[in-house]
């Protein structure tokens, strides 16, 4: 097989599984399978980069801030986005390294820390969508909302939930390490939960902010950055479906980027789910990549040798 | 000035300095005090990796844990030592990045995640002695060794404190990423904390241990791993002393090596502050490095130049 550039975006389910507590027990298992089937398309000759999500991971640390509150200053988003990449990091780089050794490969792995540019400017600050950290009561909301100037919103049954601005990504600041890392071969872990959004004020600084960026919009620039040939984007399912969840439901091996994106205008990817993965796979092809696959992490492998997932082409 | 190597370890004051509650203003306006004196060093023609401690930050994610464990499953040490190095290493880049650009430098900056390997016999795991995390009642403590296994010592006025083994680093395992990126100019920031305590079991398999890395001992191993001619760490007093604290205290300018032993083992240095530092530093010039200096912050780019701190040579 041709030696190919992977971009492996991973999904919550890499990490951590519906049902599952969260314990760093529960996250070091389902991390170690990941990371086997990342070592057989390492095997397969392919130099690869890996970029993950963070939700539930944000979220425990989030609850933590919240319930320690009274003794302990909470940390804002930002900071909080990076903590997760550190947990994350750390579970995927030591995992990584434990099945490259059991697949006899000697090839480096490394976290880069990474934070994303995003425009202040960006209409979505005007717009928060993103739900993020633990459920409140009716009465902490309108609390939280007063006081934090926070925007609540109300999730039916479960209770009410803190949304923050989902802006595009405009720039990886760690660019150039990450894409010297892996020109020299290095397994590099980054842009975990879509990076940590900053801004650059007009004088140039920067700092965070309380905004969270997609992480499979963020994939896709990662992908241009260390010009990769092929984007696989790893969730639930195995495959795109046009009408999902109805009875005429239909799984696509494939699409062309125009399909793509006429799908997407009517609306068969939900927003919140396919949608953003679809899109992404889209902004990768028009920024020079070859193929964009998504699928489920089982059949990653047979997805790259085009034997299963959805595949987006030109 | 000659262009020089010098790795920086920070001491805990770079971050967050005595009296003050931890708060992300605080950490964030201390860190970029900080690396407006980093980036003198740069502008002065050096290449720099920096590494830090993260007591203060580790002990709040380790309270956070302890006030959240009804509600949320505690994450073992090594998981929040990943989460520390995320916190301080994005604090460090985003205002490494501030500094640099406000000084006109265009150098790249970025933190690898880092794990430390340690040997798994190593006698430190007999005989824990590196306290952490919040203070406990005595009949706190007493469940807590009881469930936990944990050693607990009570320090007299505050209360009962987990202490963990502090054994010996052997490597990190980051090396090759690390050393990549300082010989292609980018500012390191790496092996956080010591860096992540982990063993290699029998079979090669790696895995984290409830344990803390002396950081000043690790500091000299990065500073070897990156070949630096100057290691240089920064602390709350401009020079090493003797008979520090008494009417006979004497600052001392500079030391050889035979020296700074000798003082070392007649216990002029005291294990947990000046000790590892004094020591780290002689393990550095054991291992070719030219020269080690031990100073305060604000001395830092004097010290360097000859005319303030401690310097040790061989």
């Amino acid at each position: 097989m041709t030696e190919k550039r992977v971009v492996v975006a991973l999904g919550g389910n890499a990490i951590l599984r519906h049902q599952e507590r969260g314990t760093a027990g529960e996250q070091f298992e389902n991390v170690r399978r990941t990371c086997r089937i990342i070592a057989d398309l390492v095997r397969d000759g392919h130099s690869v980069a890996v970029t993950h999500g963070n939700g539930p991971q944000v979220g425990d640390i989030l609850l933590k801030n919240e319930l320690a509150k009274d003794t302990l200053p909470p940390m804002p988003l930002d900071v909080c986005g990076a903590e997760s990449q550190g947990m994350i990091g750390y579970m995927l780089q030591q995992s990584m390294d434990v099945a490259l050794r059991a697949a006899q490969l000697d090839v480096p792995v490394a976290t880069v820390l990474s934070q994303t540019l995003v425009d202040r400017d960006d209409p979505a600050f005007e717009d928060p969508t993103k739900p993020i950290g633990p459920y409140y009561t009716a009465m902490h909301a309108r609390t939280l909302e007063a006081e934090m100037c926070w925007t609540m919103v109300q999730e039916p049954g479960r209770g009410y939930r803190r949304v923050v601005p989902s802006p595009h990504p405009s720039a990886i600041l760690e660019s150039r390490a990450i894409s010297t890392l892996f020109e020299r071969g290095v397994i590099v872990i980054a842009c975990g939960g879509g990076g940590i959004p900053v801004v650059a004020d007009a004088d140039g600084t920067l700092r965070g902010v309380e905004a969270v960026v997609d992480k499979d919009h963020t994939a896709a620039l990662l992908a241009r950055l260390v010009s990769a040939d092929d984007l696989l984007i790893l969730t639930d399912v195995e495959k795109v479906a046009l009408n999902y969840g109805t009875p005429r439901q239909q799984d696509l091996d494939g699409m062309t980027r125009a399909e793509a994106r006429r799908y997407l205008e009517e609306g068969q990817f939900p927003p919140g789910t396919m949608g953003p993965k679809v899109e992404s796979c889209i902004r990768f092809l028009d920024s020079g990549g070859r193929r964009a696959i998504v699928t489920s992490l089982e059949r990653a492998r047979d997805a790259l040798a085009g034997q299963a997932g959805t595949t987006i082409v030109k």
